[in-house]
């Protein structure tokens, strides 16, 4: 257990920041450059720019029409209609065309009636000087400010700009960003063999990839270094190499405590550590350090930890850089459907799923561990909870950071329930035909239905077997919603069965058979759970009796991967998980996976849509192992 | 008055948009390509991406400390602690590190106690299986979908493809659209010798400019052509060679009425035009057409017609070509602080200022001019009023699409009132050293203390000379905020005088001498008006006698600008605006420029930045021509 950093510290994650940022008082120094507007697109400027040029340039015709001299042309009245001839008392304009000596006012081709002479208008009511013209610097003034110093260039932005004869701007160089992916677990995915999977206990680099994006996005441009393996020696050279060459240094995993972490001692001989350990979850073990005048933060190597060190650390550390003021999140306000236990050791940060459901914002917290990446990439944003805070009871409303709009959001068919593959295939179809997104939190069957009924989504994927009547869904709704007006959009038919290895080498039959291999079971209240006891109760099985009874993979397709991966030999499951990942597969029985919902919605346009899919042939050409006779079908319960 | 395309349609907007849908219906096919995985940021999937590989590939420990399995070390308890050996019992692990079999079980390292014997160590609780275990397929399981199609990849998306063994991804093409900006007016900004001012009658091209930064914004590439001139032969053949090359052609100008609008006539003879003419105010003549199954949208000159036209048919056509659902506007809800008329002919794009203020967002609407490109550049938004509604009253909440987040809007000092330069100075300080916007609308002193009333705005700048007491600001700020707690931040003194032209050519000395010239008068209620009303009070002039009493120019510089464009001789204004044009001045008083406020406001943080730039030798050194003895101190009142 030697050289163990098992002491981190825990500061708060203001103070943490504000301690970095003090640290690095005078060492941030942005840099500059003169670029052409024409390439200065979402570019921030370092000054303001003035105009070289009025906009208009000369006094215009505002409109299509005559232009006259208005004195000329005064005492024109109905009564006492003017005839007024070309070239002698005006000319024809069009409109942005340059007003000449001595002409003063326009009139619109609209107001000019034909005149018995050649060449001539009349006019039956008299100009008033100045009137339908664009004076000299209507638009710009030469001089004036036309775009203020540290301002994102916008499309409008740039037309102004060469309206204003401006043909180059100054704006913020972008920094340069080292990333440094470290650790001899960690292969590059280019270095895999013909494609093949990482050889056992290793992991594809996937960290330094997703910051050379968020530096990207973040107005700068990031540098990934090679693989550094867990050599004191080698991690040191290469931290001193990008602290000499970048304006900011990145070093993913080695942050935490474990026997093979020298990042905080390399920062340490190297530089100075400001932090090492903040009051945040996840994302606890990030070390802010400053090496040869550079920032360097050494971020934790699960996914989640490390893309939240990068929002809260390098994030503000690099707007000083690139002169950004932009937040990458749009704050606002959800109900939470669930609650939210907290520690007062950390301010936590809940990845949650939103949906609009009757014209309510509502967050559903996702998967909380720090390894789950999927879950960042299903959020639609974050809970964050205060460090003094021990959670948020359900129903609260609770300030939401957006990872995306609203409109997204608005524009999303919210799914809570049993799990299944077809629900990625609808999704696909409804998001590229339709525009429309299909999110589905994998809960079971049960958690389904209450989540419908607590209001935090429009559909629960169901499949849940009445013992009584043998019949599948209809008896549940009606015990867990009763006197509520709820419909069954009919889903498909699929087969549950065993999934087990390959060739099947333990000779498992039977549901008797699991009793002697290693099982590996779904959460409580999932459908399948609800089967597996049916059959166990009909074989007269006692499932204390069961090595893995207690295990569970919280979708059919984490049951799979326990089988495939070797850890369980046996699980309860549906034939596409089985398909999925090459595993043999023994029926057990069929089943209805439907959806409930609330009648009133099947008005909506995404249930609509929702419906055309299931019953598409696009979509049943793709299902393999399920019957889809009545899918798309409305019943009322 | 020949050829003259005066009659155009009023199709109302949506009808405009889905006939051309509809005309386009078939056409518009997008393309996808292969990209490479850490290319793929911002683009958008064409299919839906399916890991490869799980994540974690194995099962992995998911806390730092010793494998061991499960049932080896049951028993434990304080009462009867279990020793472990190493390599026996146990291994040290990693957080992340492979587990073999037979270890299906991890113990943290905070867990274990140091035992007595070498490479021992021991445990006072049972491990139950599988704890601190992250089962292979946690996250990611094989064969699950991972991103959707018609997604937008984000950088957690990024890691998440590498994690899941996707080294490239399908997406949308970037569709190629044609930009062609015609008009014998329009002269390119690298075709001027020297950075010389185009010559007189010409405009310096700046729409197709615009466009191309909206084209890429939009996910697409444009390709600006060469101006072309007013030739029906040229403009029809660069129409066919552009349709023939490109996915989309925009053709900028040349789609109203005028004698030399050939526009629509080419679109006529080379393909179909499907409308020419929509109820939208600006941006009426826009030419929606389709040449060779391809989208040629023919957009108005007028800058804000042509963003307008943009944003509203040419952006929902790319969307289909580059398969974005992205919206570029948000949502929200405004109190409109001045009354909007609009006309039943037409949908109105008014475009709006918006400012939090007292905790409401407040809207205030711009300049309507369809010429007047500053005001998309100052907008924050546009209040869009439907072709059914005759306008919005002064206090009423209305729809507002935003072009920029609400945070942003919420690190804006809003200001209405008299126009000064030295606002667009401390704008640029402000916002390039602490990141906080100044918006100020010119409005004139008298505006700017009502806006102050309605809540319209943070500060009032304003330079009113009280009559009775020869003193500034303080008698008027009472007459018009009697009974509030009002303060005012003291700004500069400067001095107001005759701008003229150039060496003066007509000799004009004293305030007596504008009854001889042409004169440009300021807005009403404007504190310059007041004071030139007292100076010709002072020598008895009547106003009537004066050519140009009733001409106005809003700011000094719109008044330098007409005088330095030879529309007019003399303006009353400020030094600075005299010699940012390089014309003459002829001083006439001295006065205060002052910013009013709400008392309560002064201990706001964007007050204190706005003091401390006021009082800040940086800003007094860039002041040229003012006096600053007591710039930033507070008076109460």
């Amino acid at each position: 257990m030697a050289n163990r950093n098992l002491y981190l510290s825990n500061t708060p994650v203001e103070e943490a920041l504000s301690k970095y940022l003090a640290a690095l008082e005078g060492l941030l120094n942005p840099k500059f450059e003169e670029i052409p507007a024409q390439e200065s697109l979402d570019r921030i400027t370092s000054e303001a720019v003035y105009a070289r040029f009025s906009s208009p340039l000369f006094n215009a015709a505002a409109m299509d029409g005559i232009t006259v001299k208005a004195s000329a042309a005064a005492g024109a009245r109905e009564s006492n209609p003017l005839v007024l001839k070309e070239t002698e008392d005006f000319i024809y304009v069009n409109t942005g065309d340059k007003l000449n000596h001595p002409y003063d006012a326009v009139i619109m081709a609209e107001d000019l009636i034909q005149a018995d002479g050649e060449r001539s208008v009349k006019i039956i009511e008299s100009p008033s000087a100045w009137q339908h013209v664009r004076p000299i610097g209507e638009d710009i003034v030469a001089g004036e400010m036309i775009i203020p110093g540290r301002h994102k260039i916008r499309p409008v932005d740039i037309g102004v700009l060469f309206s204003g004869g401006i043909t180059s701007v100054n704006v913020y160089s972008r920094p340069r960003v080292a990333i440094i992916p470290t650790g001899n677990e960690i292969i590059d995915i280019s270095h895999l063999q013909n494609g093949e999977a990482p050889e056992e206990g290793r992991i594809i680099e996937s960290n330094a990839r997703m910051f050379e994006a968020q530096v990207k996005r973040a107005g700068a441009e990031g540098l990934r270094f090679d693989i550094v393996p867990d050599s004191y020696e080698l991690l040191k050279s290469a931290v001193l190499k990008a602290a000499d060459d970048f304006d900011m240094v990145l070093i993913n995993a080695g942050s935490s405590a474990g026997t093979e972490d020298f990042t905080v001692q390399a920062l340490r001989e190297t530089g100075d550590v400001i932090v090492h350990g903040v009051a945040m979850k996840p994302g606890k073990p990030v070390i802010l350090a400053v090496v040869n005048n550079k920032p360097v933060i050494g971020t934790p190597g699960y996914p989640v930890s490390a893309y939240l060190s990068f929002e809260t650390f390098a994030s503000p550390v690099l707007s000083v850089l690139t002169g950004s003021k932009e937040k990458a999140m749009q704050k606002t306000e959800a109900v939470i459907s669930r609650r939210i236990v907290s520690s007062l050791k950390h301010r936590e940060y809940v990845r949650v799923k939103t949906g609009r459901v009757d014209g309510r914002l509502v967050a559903s917290p996702l998967a909380r561990g720090a390894g789950a990446a999927m879950s960042l990439v299903r959020a639609d944003g974050f809970c964050v909870i205060d460090q003094q805070s021990e959670g948020i009871e359900a129903g609260e409303t609770a300030k939401i950071e957006l990872c995306h709009s609203i409109e997204e959001i608005d524009r999303t068919l919210v799914a809570v329930g049993s799990h299944d593959l077809i629900l990625d295939m609808i999704s696909d179809m409804m998001s590229c035909k339709y525009g429309i997104n299909l999110a589905s939190t994998h809960a079971g069957s049960m958690a389904g239905l209450t989540a419908l009924k607590r209001g935090e989504c429009h559909i629960a994927p169901v499949h849940l077997l009445d013992e009584d009547t043998g019949g599948y869904n209809k008896g549940w709704i009606k015990k867990i919603l009763p006197d509520k007006d709820i419909s069954l959009i009919k889903g498909v038919g699929r087969v549950q069965g065993l999934i087990v290895k390959k060739n099947n080498p333990l000779g498992i039959k039977s549901i008797a058979d699991i009793c002697r291999c290693r099982f590996i079971n779904r959460q409580r209240g999932a459908g399948t759970r609800l089967f597996l006891d049916h059959l166990l109760k009909g074989e007269g099985i006692n499932p204390g009796s069961i090595d893995g009874y207690t295990r569970e993979g919280v979708t059919h397709m984490a049951v799979a991967a326990a089988v495939h991966g070797g850890s369980a030999d046996a699980g309860l499951g549906i034939t596409s998980a089985a398909k999925a990942l090459d595993l043999d597969f023994i029926p057990m029985g069929e089943e209805e996976y439907d959806f409930a919902l609330f009648s009133n919605l099947l008005k909506s346009e995404m249930i609509n849509i929702f419906i055309d899919v299931l019953k598409s042939p696009g979509f049943h050409q793709k299902l393999d192992g399920y019957t889809w006779a009545y899918a798309g079908e409305i019943v009322s319960l």
